[in-house]
């Protein structure tokens, strides 16, 4: 076991009307709150009325910055930064997935630096401050929630990056599962997939952490479980609230303390699928998985046996990988990018490998070469 | 699944030489510190002298309390916040097990409360305000180290409590595994029974938490696959590093997520024996277990045999008991009071009984009665 830091100061609130409690705690971080939300999807579940009654009744005054985007783009980011800097502000709170929460992470930063925030992504300047940040999650998918990481895209530099600080932790985050009855079918897939790829980044981490590995076999095995399930009842408040819960579990630390790292080799393959065609995470990871798994049937053949005999009771790397198939098959998530009506033949493939040159797409454990590139485009066209 | 808080900002450094980044951080929290131990085997392992070291390289003036005794009491802690208001200390450093931490906790409310901490631990105050608690852990065992709870007891009033207050939380925590290579067969063997025990307490709780269900059993699976490996060769600091991590993940929130609450009922039963006998925290629990579990046997056979299936691979809950009784024989710890040299005969079983009731012993779920005191007391003698 290596040796590691465990520290995660979110509060969390899980379960029915939880978000009711919001006006409880932001006027402990001061009287006016910047809200950021997506496309309008949290004034059809709900959550944004609960938000706005339950800040008016505080006393807190709402600046609103709506649109941000599946795979967010540091362009909004930085105009809600300017918004809420201009506003002076005392707090942000971000309503929606991964990549509100994502975004308001850096917004976070943003308000009190004055620069854009795409210079804290790329390493050209530290964070000294941040604004609160409290979250209500309306899908179960990234762990945004519960970590201090968000990713982002440049649209004009064609990268997408994660990056972390702890000045990034959320203050609260409130998760209901009952917001995420309303997320559509596609998108509850693309979620579990995502919990699944996280913990996965984790078993092909670096290091021997046996009790971490365990931790991650337990939030595969319930995804594998209850996934399916939950696609059959969308509407099952009990398998909502396994998969909230098991999202948050799979990136708030447990599925890498203890490894010197996971290896998101998968997440740098995946982000090349998302700024070249702007297909869903989720949808990139149950693509990009199993041709990562093929790639390296013969490099690390114990490691995907192991995991396919833990989670599926599969024997033999190439039926564990069958079985990952089979399961994000099964969610209605794609296993090539033909699927998603994006990119196909071989100039998709060309232009996948370039991107992935670009952006050095590999894992912190597996590096990837340019034959690499090569056997996961063809794999995943 | 119920509604829950996931909520703990301590920070946990783990690894090989950990204590020396003490300094680093103690200045965050004043000048002067009191450091609370045990009975001196500190100054064997090696980590008082580290502490201190690395405290004085910082600057930081110490004042000394030594002498908490393994089942801690509150005359000790008194003593202990009575020296640390005096001389006017602005944080808590505590090296040692889960008793010297426990009692830190409360010496760091009655420091600035300047009444008897008795009074936290029995409810009738409330605390205001603590000062900063940095822990140096030297045994495996009790997962006070990441946690807000304490266990004291009052020689004079006969009784033992467990409270827990937020304020009780150490800031930060350094675990290095090397510490506990010194800790003899039997405190070792103590250790794995109490993270056991933790664990179970969380699965005979109440409410469904199916994530939080595999969660428990993986640390059991961790404890029965390393614990023996541990007992056979003791020097083995990679055996040491994951009994330790096992006991801080065993109670610092992961195994009762979800649930409504953990049973503590065996906890109750084992606080009896140590107020009576004095006899070590771990040892009543690998004797009141398997006695709990025999009385529980008709009531949930269900819940025993499945734990039995999921740790062991036995089959049926009389098979699941006798595999916890063998595992904890292994070990080395007692099955029967009498194996302790304290109580026998009779005589004791009418004691034992007689404290029980006085301590209201029972869980929060599965409450006990008169005659389960005296099916307890005579399986347990």
């Amino acid at each position: 076991m290596e040796k590691f830091i465990l520290y995660n100061p979110v509060k969390l609130h899980f379960g029915k009307g939880v978000t009711q409690k919001l006006g409880k705690y932001a006027p402990d971080y001061g009287k006016k709150a910047l809200l950021i939300y997506g496309k309008g999807s949290v004034k059809k579940n709900g959550s944004y009325d609960q938000v706005i009654r339950s800040l008016s009744e505080a006393g807190i005054e709402i600046v609103e910055y709506a649109g941000i985007k599946p795979n967010p783009v540091v362009e909004d980011a930085d105009r809600a930064a300017d918004l809420g800097r201009s506003e002076g502000v005392d707090m942000i709170v971000a309503v929606g997935g991964g990549s509100v929460i994502d975004s308001a992470k850096y917004i976070s930063l943003g308000i009190p630096a004055g620069h854009s925030c795409w210079d804290f992504a790329t390493g050209k300047r530290k964070p000294a401050a941040s604004l609160p940040l409290l979250g209500v999650l309306t899908i179960a998918a990234t762990g945004s929630e519960m970590n201090m990481f968000g990713v982002i895209q440049s649209d004009k530099e064609k990268r997408k990056i994660g990056y972390g600080h702890p000045l990034m932790f959320p203050k609260h985050s409130f998760l209901d599962p009952s917001f995420t009855i309303s997320v559509p079918a596609d998108h509850t897939a693309y979620g579990i997939v995502d919990l699944v790829a996280h913990s996965l980044e984790g078993w092909f981490g670096d290091g021997e952490a046996s009790l971490t590995d365990r931790f991650i076999v337990s939030i595969l095995k319930e995804a594998v479980e209850y996934g399916p399930a939950l696609i059959r009842k969308p509407a099952d408040y009990r398998l909502r609230a396994k998969i909230m819960f098991a999202a948050t579990m799979a990136l708030n630390g447990l599925t890498s303390t203890g490894k010197k790292s996971g290896d998101w080799g998968v997440h740098a393959i995946g982000h090349c699928m998302s700024v070249l065609w702007d297909i869903p995470h989720g949808a990139t990871l149950s693509i990009a998985f199993p041709a990562w798994m093929k790639l390296q049937k013969e490099r690390i053949p114990e490691r995907i046996d192991r995991l396919g005999r833990e989670v599926f009771g599969t024997s033999g790397p190439g039926k564990a990988i069958e079985a990952f198939e089979n399961f994000f098959s099964f969610l209605g998530s794609p296993l090539k990018i033909s699927e998603t009506g994006k990119g196909s033949g071989n100039t998709s493939q060309k232009e996948l490998v370039e991107v992935m040159k670009i952006n050095k797409a590999g894992g912190y454990v597996h590096e990837l070469n340019e034959e690499d590139y090569s056997f996961l485009a063809k794999e995943m066209i």
